[in-house]
């Protein structure tokens, strides 16, 4: 194979950012921490805004679009908040360049001092609730409903492509109500939304659940989550749904008047999702070979590689492949044909299962003949012959077959790297070992917690929504529990 | 009229910013010179990005994504190009927050300066041909067809929503050929694909031309245009396609080896329209009544309202109307049913109006009974009452007229306004009173158009592509000429 991956049992971080680069889906660019998206990188992110964008309609959301910049000023008004964010701003100070009077070509010019800093939002809470204020007078103005696909900054001190990056793109759900029910009936609406999300979508399997109050979002009330678990056995945050409670009104001194005429603060909800969840979908299915695409993402779903010596023999195959495109696309299916004549058969073939395409037809003259086809899949890079005649069914079968079989495959893995543990020792063990998601009681304080995550780096991950009722001791301090909650190793 | 609008007539300008508040389409934040985009306004926006991102990818093209900040060094690669964007920049110096020691809330952590300061990208050139110098080897490599959808922040002092914004939403293409005159046609294809989709989606007639030297993009040898006229006379430029040379390619070092093994400098176009075309959507079409948009980029394009004085008749009514939506989501037409009680119907005929919805159907107890609907088209004023057995078929032919007369209604109306003239007195008489475009010889220096500038504020919007050869000479200096430029006051 022209592009060699380090494999995962070697160094799994290493053939993470291999795998990332070397399959075109992103690089670091020159600015620290920042990354260019690759086009066969968008295409996947496109799919995943075009499926999520129809499921926030579905269930009542428009879009609309908020600055860019927050009046530093505005960071201060909730405490939570500011403290959560501050530390990693990037601060706009200045609105000009200009020539240095010295020669040294373009410098800042210190007469275009802003006169008060403004920040690239982290997130954009303070200036969306600075805008709500105007917008809702009365109950008759909520529910506010709105979602916005953005970029946005932290400045992150190590990073990695799609994972951590000082930018990057995501969208924020950014919800208000009239009341604390119909708020926490959202913020549980959304994180369902990206359950159903990742897994009928992505193929990827996630446990929801509450935070912990150490791991909630800064300036929330609930922050739940959905976790995935990567093959490496470290968990993934994919996705947050936050019930703000009145905080933010509170902070930005937003009312309206009920149906009896009283003023009361508004009920808030965000919720977002981001590229990290490029990374979670190459960490959770790719192999040795390339990324591993569950066909619903792929940006095609098949490729067909002509296998010929002679010229002419190609005339004759592209006629044939040109039915077969036709009739796959009649079913909705993608489909490339890659008659480029610069590389050879065996190039094309690693470098689709290097890209994850899930399915690849050959079709050389001998197919011609018998009426067959080459059809490779992906996922278990097996293949087969099959009659040409009915490989549009065929095709359209197997990558439903492809979908639920990275989904099992992922779900098969993580039911193995779940261990339910009864003592601290235990919990170690695991983590040193088998490494996954571990089930254990926990005492529900935050100082426990924090023992255990500065003892074994292992965080609570989340309180699963369905994990059973169930009397027990906290593995840390003895103290009762009543459910198992969820710690594991953690990006 | 619960929203009155200034008219026309008595304030363009103020009649503008009035219908972009009211009809919910943008507003002001606490950011100087940022906008927030309304659910109602990005709702157009996105129908119109979808229409053109099927263009570009119709044409070949892919999306892609690269880095929100430019090094400041990078800026100053391009001489021209720094020259264009350093006067208004976003500068970010820091990246930290921290509590102020002295007790005056947050600070900016002087500890936490950049090494280099970073550009918030007014455009992208420089980092993506920064980029590209790692994607280009051979010609094998090319062409390179991207486009990115983005914010830019460019630094303006005086700005109306959506004409002139200091951050706005735009797509950027960013193209690399191995031959100039492969990159000159990318960038007529482009202005092509902008005018097709100004007509055809948008029904706004426009100009395409050339740009004068002087109003080229900075760091380009060619800018293409497309130019609109406005109902106050005035001209908008509304989307530009950039035949940059081999500059950038100088600029960043971005050669190939040529089929020959010889290495050469790359041929670059860059070309985009942005959040401005919903202010030209607006100016082109609206009336003093409200928004006028266009069927193919409307929200929803009909909206049915119930008339009903009792309870029990809005049943009746909501039971037929289902029908209705059905029949019209059928035929792939866009509809609410405002079933609402707590306004009545005169207070939603004008608020419908307003936000400019193509067509409007009115339900009454009386219609059931014969079996007909009150149908109001918006680009005319006018009712007619319509057998209910054949509504979805009608509706469909009338969205298409709306859609035709809307185009035809902007072009009579900039045939009316455009004067071809052949003295320097012509030029400035028509400019005083009816304005609009103005036909006139040019002798084709910078000099004689910076005069005219001077001293008339109009400007060479562009030399058309279809204007006629035709001997003539200068209206200002007298030289000769061989073709008539577009002359107008602008946007």
């Amino acid at each position: 194979m022209a592009k060699e991956l380090t494999s995962r049992s070697e160094n799994y971080s290493q053939w993470y950012n291999d795998l990332v680069v070397k399959a075109d889906l992103a690089e670091n660019s020159a600015v620290r921490g920042c990354m260019v998206i690759k086009p066969y990188g968008y295409a996947i992110w496109e799919k995943m805004q075009a499926e999520l964008d129809r499921m926030f309609k579905e269930t009542g959301h428009v879009n609309a679009y908020f600055p860019l910049f927050i009046p530093k000023s505005f960071f201060s008004k909730e405490a939570a908040h500011v403290e959560g964010f501050a530390k990693e701003c990037a601060v706009v100070t200045h609105y000009r360049l200009k020539n240095d009077p010295n020669g040294k070509g373009i410098v800042v010019d210190p007469d275009a001092k802003l006169e008060e800093e403004l920040i690239v939002r982290p997130t954009s809470e303070t200036i969306i609730w600075n805008t709500y204020k105007n917008w809702i007078q009365s109950y008759r103005d909520l529910p506010i409903l709105c979602n916005q696909w953005a970029n946005v900054v932290r400045w992150e001190m190590r990073t990695r492509l799609f994972l951590r990056t000082a930018e990057f793109l995501w969208q924020e759900g950014h919800t208000a109500h009239a009341t604390k029910q119909e708020a926490l009936e959202e913020t549980e609406r959304m994180v369902n939304v990206y359950a159903e999300f990742a897994e009928s979508f992505m193929a990827l399997p996630v446990i929801k659940g509450a935070k912990s109050e150490n791991e909630r979002f800064a300036g929330a009330l609930e922050t739940y989550t959905i976790e995935a678990l990567m093959q490496d056995g470290k968990a993934l945050q994919s996705g947050t749904s936050h019930f703000l409670g009145q905080n933010f009104a509170k902070a930005f001194d937003v009312k309206f008047a009920n149906r009896d005429g009283k003023d009361e603060y508004v009920w808030a909800t965000s919720w977002g999702v981001s590229t990290r969840l490029m990374g979670a979908l190459v960490m959770a299915h790719s192999d040795d070979n390339g990324l591993v695409l569950p066909p619903k993402l792929a940006p095609f779903q098949v490729v067909i590689v002509p296998i010929y010596r002679k010229e002419e023999q190609l005339a004759e195959i592209s006629s044939k492949v040109d039915e077969v495109v036709a009739k796959l696309k009649a079913k909705g299916i993608t489909v490339k044909y890659d008659n480029l004549d610069t590389k050879k058969p065996g190039w094309k073939f690693a470098e689709y299962e290097l890209k994850g395409v899930p399915v690849r037809l050959a079709i050389g003259p001998r197919d011609l003949e018998n009426g067959t086809v080459e059809v490779a899949r992906r996922d278990t890079l097996t293949k087969e012959v099959v009659e040409l005649e009915s490989i549009d069914q065929y095709v359209a079968d197997l990558l439903e077959d492809i979908q639920q079989n990275i989904y099992k495959k992922a779900l098969d893995y993580r039911t193995e790297h779940t261990t339910p543990v009864d003592t601290y020792e235990e919990l170690k063990e695991v983590l040193n070992t088998k490494g996954g998601f571990v089930l254990a009681h926990w005492d529900g304080t935050a100082e426990t917690e924090q023992k255990i995550k500065e003892e074994t780096k292992a965080t609570i991950r989340c309180i699963p929504f369905d994990g059973m009722k169930e009397e027990g001791k906290c593995i840390y301090s003895g103290k009762p529990s009543s459910q198992r909650v969820l710690f594991a190793l953690a990006y």
